[in-house]
């Protein structure tokens, strides 16, 4: 088998580590697999460089940043290679442009566009482990650019796509996709597998195992991936188009998101375009907008409410204010004490029974719900934030059990 | 005029020397000059990257060693971008393939081959400072090379001679080139020219100013140096062909190396080719002889002595006792007390007095010789290594006055 291993920059902090690492990839290897590598920085290298850069400019090119910025994971797939080379194993490291990976010119956000990989495959007849810099490409200028976040995940799984690969394995600090966050819940489980979609509706909903760029290239290219740990030795979660179902009423997990909040026009006109004004204006924004309600108010006005990401609340509220003024509502208020809690499920659109045990699981718990949205693979809830965990932990209940 | 300007590790060091180099480089440009910089890895950068592979690997390959030791130079370039375009100056950084610097393949220790210098003179044509990453080139397979001690330096004549610059500045620690060790000797004076010749026979006497593979090449390619200070806004030392003899009997410099240790063999057989047997030994060792003595012993045989680097020593002895084996001597010393006193000067071979008055001035201090070597621009003696500095200072009084 080809497999593609990509490990994080916590997998790699120090010398030590480098090694722990070594071994997972040379038993890879030693099995008989050709083996590609992605490596990010080591630990705080990233945020070191940053510093550095910070100290002397505080407004750099993003194109200075990137030069600076690949220097670390050079430094990472040097020192692996290394290690392995002790064990007296065949190894070569290679960075962006010995790889021929193309980028668009968006520094610090660069889009993969194409590679070559010539070289990988010359080294991979020749039995050798490659170890890649991850995180990295080359733009048309010959310059420089770098992925932005998840971008290392996003090189495994480019690469495993042009190798056409068996499998690519992300190793994380988690043994994998847990049902719900096992350090809040404990009898969350962890998943054998689970879908592309599953696992992009979970990452977006906070789960932070895999980038959402990854796991969306992955299911274009068909791309088998692993999610399983650095440091326990054990089979991890599969994420691939489509997984057995083992029961009728499948979920996949549970999954908490206090990041937002949720803005309110009170007293809008009942009169057509209105909530096309409101959702123009925040598109125009840029903001992207989660649940939404809309709700009958009085003296024949309704109320809007929207959800959208904590970071964007500033800039939401600024243009609310405009419109609120421009469709004479009578106002705009904000409420920061709230939580998504959604459930994630490829079986949800065939058990139409899992909204209502949901539901049943908040209602025994006497918490209220503010807002419901609905998808094929997912239903989210808005409530106060004060019941977030307890409400996980019983909706996790009424579906795993305890 | 175009001004290569090349600033070693410790000038950059940090966030405050970074600004003051930017600020020389800043300068340069602003008077209206092409300006291409050429820097090292910052302070202990590379020192710091070569523990971190000794964690891991004693013994790591070089091609891996040099992947590694590169990212140096190129959070050096990065660094100095930002700052300079805080300054508002146009600016870009390039590394060793984006400038198309080949090198052989002798990883760690590398000769530049070819510098294709295009991208460096389209940067220059849109009147932009150019910061080049120092002692790294691009073999033909496409992987990192450095080019071993001194490399730096090397990197900017080379540039300063494919782009035909007028000018290539290598900044220093020092304000030039001393006629002897000014923290030794409070009476030397700083050369305001000095000959490509001179500055060989200076550097390889232990002044570590200069690398002689950088005053190889820029004597070979006609490329006019300046050594001067990053620290002190003053004309340096010009490195050129042909310099103008203030005096008749005209030295360039007074020069101590006490990293040598004399080899004696005693008790040799006065018969052809011994002489031969011995060097021949060490030259297959790759051993680098310097001062030799050969002195008639007793009872038919002689005794050959000859220097050596101190970091040859074990592996001179090592040879030698062989050889004294298969040819019968009585014996082999060593002594590591010993210093080479050296003065250079292009005008020597004219002068036939400068050697007495050497001579007189290690008489005048009892000061006694063991060895005497000379050639076209230098005289070098062997002396007990405890008078080397009253030696220097004798010298250089003699010549340059107190």
């Amino acid at each position: 088998m080809l497999i593609v291993q990509k490990f994080g920059g916590s997998s790699v902090a120090d010398a030590e580590k480098v090694r722990r690492v070594a071994g997972i990839i040379a038993d890879t290897y030693c099995e008989g697999h050709d083996v590609v590598v992605v490596l990010s920085a080591q630990g705080d290298t990233t945020d070191e460089l940053l510093e550095k850069a910070a100290e002397i400019n505080e407004k750099p090119s993003k194109r200075e940043l990137d030069m600076l910025l690949s220097t670390g994971e050079q430094v990472s797939v040097a020192l692996m290679a290394m290690a392995l080379e002790k064990m007296g194993l065949p190894v070569v490291s290679l960075n962006a442009w010995q790889v021929g990976l193309s980028t668009d010119s968006n520094y610090g956000n660069a889009r993969i566009r194409k590679i070559s990989g010539e070289r990988l495959r010359r080294e991979l007849d020749k039995r050798r482990i490659v170890l890649f810099t991850g995180f990295q490409g080359i733009n048309r200028y010959d310059d420089i650019t770098t992925l932005g976040r998840g971008g290392s995940d996003t090189s495994a799984v480019a690469l495993a796509a042009v190798l056409r690969a068996d499998l690519c394995q992300i190793y994380t600090d988690v043994e994998g996709v847990y049902t719900t966050d096992p350090r809040k819940v404990p009898s969350a489980k962890k998943l054998d597998e689970i879908t592309y979609d599953e696992m992009l509706e979970l990452a977006s909903l906070g789960a932070k195992v895999l980038h959402n760029r990854s796991v969306e290239m992955a299911k274009r290219y068909g791309v088998n991936l692993e999610v399983l740990s650095s440091y326990v030795r054990a089979p991890g979660t599969k994420v691939k188009e489509v997984v057995k179902q083992v029961e009728q009423m499948r979920i996949s997990g549970v999954a908490k998101d206090a990041e937002i909040v949720s803005i309110a026009i009170k007293g809008v006109p009942d009169e057509p375009g209105v909530s096309f004004k409101v959702f123009r204006a925040l598109a125009q924004a840029k903001i992207n907008v989660d649940l939404i309600l809309q709700s009958v108010g009085h003296d024949n006005t309704n109320d809007i409410s929207f959800t959208v990401a904590r970071a964007d609340k500033d800039e939401a509220m600024r243009v609310m204010e405009k419109v609120v003024e421009t469709m004479g509502a009578e106002g705009v208020a904000v409420d920061e004490k709230v939580a998504k809690i959604s459930i994630v499920g490829a079986g949800m659109v065939s058990g139409s029974g899992v909204a209502a045990l949901m539901f049943e699981a908040l209602y025994d718990e006497k918490i209220n719900i503010r807002m419901i949205s609905t998808s094929e693979i997912k239903i989210s809830v808005l409530i106060d934030e004060r019941y977030a965990d307890q409400a996980v932990q019983a909706i996790h209940n009424k579906f795993f059990g305890k």
